[in-house]
């Protein structure tokens, strides 16, 4: 197999975060899913802006939190994504580059705005996210380079991706580009409410051999397999014979081969602020480890410290230098 | 007097804070002025947007973030500021009057773009400010309702605001009609570079009676008095019998009377993130302290405290509610 020239490729939603604060009362005013991730129209994403309280923008979407965290702790990365030709879309290019990350996906000039992500946070950390998907539902087979793809050592693909289909077909694309150039396919599955409208077409993708790596938290897991017991997932994951990294919040990570299952603690936290791209930042850390060769151990050690970082300031975007502060921790990269 | 309808009514330039990490070297390498706010135009805003990392963005704007506090503290608060009607602009109003202050000045429909500061926080929390003034320096004396004035219990001027001579009429016309109306005037001298330039006009104000609060740091109260000794500076602001706020950092506070000094302890902090609005929410702090009749050292301390909560955060807007807050550390408003 020919060198890579990035570590790591994501295919995601562009999206920018609207952040607020907001009480349990409010959510229950405005009917929102806490926790979850919710699409909705610009409308109603006019009418929440206007009820939400003072907000940080800062730059999301999945997998691009993702590839942006692997940057940081020093992997070569690539995005691919679609924004409208906007402010929004400026800005999140903007940070995309200013984060090391190689993006040439080109904006659409006309068509709905740049997505963009209302986000409350709730005193206890949670986020709940609603989410105005724009332009991103407009990412289509011709957005993805296939030497871009083959030039990749893990594609990351984000299960959020397959609600607009036209986007569904571009990382189906990927995926099978990757497939033939001996790559290895990541996916994650984003939400449990995602895994429940593509629960077939995850699995479908997980036995044919097409994705080597799957990204889940907890409830995503017990949505995929249908289960509310937590040992009987994990079982079931194990029989798939892929890398499964399963992410616990505070109670760590555990991961799954066919070989066996090894938990792994999360990192201690004094404050947990916004959580918003936890699952996100520990993909990265987890994805930073596998493409430098560490052991399992390791590479769920430094997702846990990358989502450790992310979860204690506003935003999904780590203001540190992950890679520093790995090595501060023990976890040279 | 008749009863004010707003405690505070801030005037000063509408910005939006665009902030992002950076060392000492790319400071040097910009030839950026380390801690101080720089007016830069538009062509130097892009080339050095382009340069900065990724971005948080947050409404801020020096007397805008003191009347946000306020009202964070229970205050009614207003804000007289200049923005253009787009995208910037618009997010801007939502935040203001999602924090509960009265806004009400008309966008501009031409000319140049809301204000932005581009803020380069470095590891020791100190922010470098670069300011494009945009539509702020359009603020007129047509923007200063005069009703809106006459009823507020202290009006704020931002030292900044000298520089768009435009809108250092405007807020020449709000001193004065706030003076004929028998309500205070308080002024903040925003940057010791601002003095520098201001000197004479702001020691004119103070000295004709036009302005009762003067909120300064160490630097701007050395440069107003041009001396480097911290002492002489403060025996001359105490003979301009006037209520004198001067923030030290880490140092506290001490308040200026012709009756005494007296030295406030700063709140503790476990780590600073970003500085930026510090000076702003002490003069939120003790605003609202005063306009609730507080003796002068409570007022300085819940100046203290709501300092504190900016600078553990990015961006100059607090994320707790202060009036809690403030409860919650025997400071009850």
């Amino acid at each position: 197999m020919p060198a890579s020239r990035f570590d790591v490729l994501g295919l995601g939603n562009a999206i920018v975060d609207v952040i607020s604060t907001a009480d349990d009362d409010f959510l229950a005013a405005e009917g929102l899913n806490k926790g979850g991730m919710t699409l909705i129209d610009e409308a109603r994403a006019e009418v929440l802006y206007k009820a939400m309280g003072p907000a940080t923008i800062v730059s999301g979407g999945s997998a691009a939190n993702t590839v942006i965290g692997a940057a940081s702790l020093g992997c070569t990365a690539a995005f691919i994504g679609k924004l409208k030709a906007d402010d929004a879309g400026a800005s999140y290019i903007h940070d995309i580059r200013a984060a090391k990350v190689d993006f040439s996906t080109p904006c659409a000039k006309d068509g709905p705005a740049s997505g963009r992500c209302l986000v409350l946070v709730t005193p206890d950390g949670q986020r709940t996210m609603n989410t105005f998907l724009g332009a991103c539902q407009n990412l289509s087979e011709a957005d993805v380079d296939e030497d871009l793809v083959k030039q990749s050592a893990i594609v990351y693909l984000e299960g959020y991706m397959w609600d607009p289909p036209a986007a569904k077909a571009a990382l189906a694309k990927a995926a099978k580009i990757a497939q033939a150039a001996g790559r290895q396919v990541a996916l994650t599955l984003s939400d449990s409410f995602c895994v429940d409208r593509y629960r077939d077409e995850f699995l479908g993708l997980i036995r044919s051999g097409m994705v080597q790596i799957v990204f889940a938290n907890e409830s995503e897991l017990h949505s995929l397999y249908q289960t509310a017991d937590f040992d009987t997932a994990v079982a079931q994951l194990r029989s798939e014979n892929i890398l499964g990294a399963v992410t616990r919040s505070e109670q760590g990570s555990v991961m799954v081969t066919k070989d066996g299952v090894l938990a792994v603690p999360a990192f201690p936290v004094e404050t947990v602020v916004d959580t918003t791209g936890a699952g996100d930042l520990f993909a990265a850390g987890f994805l930073a480890g596998l493409t430098k060769s560490k052991d399992l151990e390791t590479c769920a050690r430094i997702g846990a410290l990358a989502a450790a970082e992310i979860i204690q300031h506003i935003g999904a975007r780590p203001l540190a230098n992950l890679r520093q502060l790995a090595a501060q921790n023990g976890l040279a990269l």
